[in-house]
């Protein structure tokens, strides 16, 4: 009846870094290959994605996001290498997380 | 310069039970012997100290506070032996969740 819920999230001495608010943030990112159109599949707006992809980028040494504009492929926004490092990170991180709450769970006497 | 940050609590079927905002108002009233000088140390209003009082006392088969009128002790607020019980609980919880984010930190490669 009772259960451990709970949720994380990294930061960095410039403040949060990344949750899975944004994670599948730059997931829509690679999927669609845009920023617009991620941040309408998530109902935010363009500015508070970019102000996303801008806080995670600025922290990180290597960018996780890069636009690039025009040339024969015409452009879009790519999630890096780092990107998807960052991405996979994180969701190991939260199943630990899950398993932790899921035996914190078991334990509960309430 | 990354660490993993976070926050757990425990819920019923019928909403939270029990966070950390709550073991501190918990510790507050059994300081106290008052819901009113609780709420006022952690600037919340009596109502809504009075409603998360009321909804762990609603979802706990034994109430974890209760209110004792007159007396020759004068009456006064307690926390049950109960409600001891869920406080130290939720804070040995916390502290092995500390544990993991401090264990995850030190595995970050960002």
């Amino acid at each position: 009846m009772f259960s451990v819920k709970g949720s994380i999230w990294i930061e960095s001495n410039k403040g949060a870094f990344i949750g899975m608010g944004r994670v599948i943030l730059l997931e829509k990112i690679e999927e669609h290959g845009s920023i617009t159109v991620a941040a309408k599949s998530m109902k935010m707006s363009y500015r508070q994605a970019w102000e996303l992809v801008n806080s995670m980028n600025k922290q990180s040494k290597q960018p996780l996001v890069i636009a690039s504009s025009g040339g024969a492929g015409g452009g879009g926004t790519k999630v890096t290498k780092e990107g998807k490092k960052i991405i996979d990170l994180f969701k190991s991180m939260n199943e630990r997380f899950h398993k932790f709450n899921e035996e914190e769970s078991k334990k509960l006497k309430i």
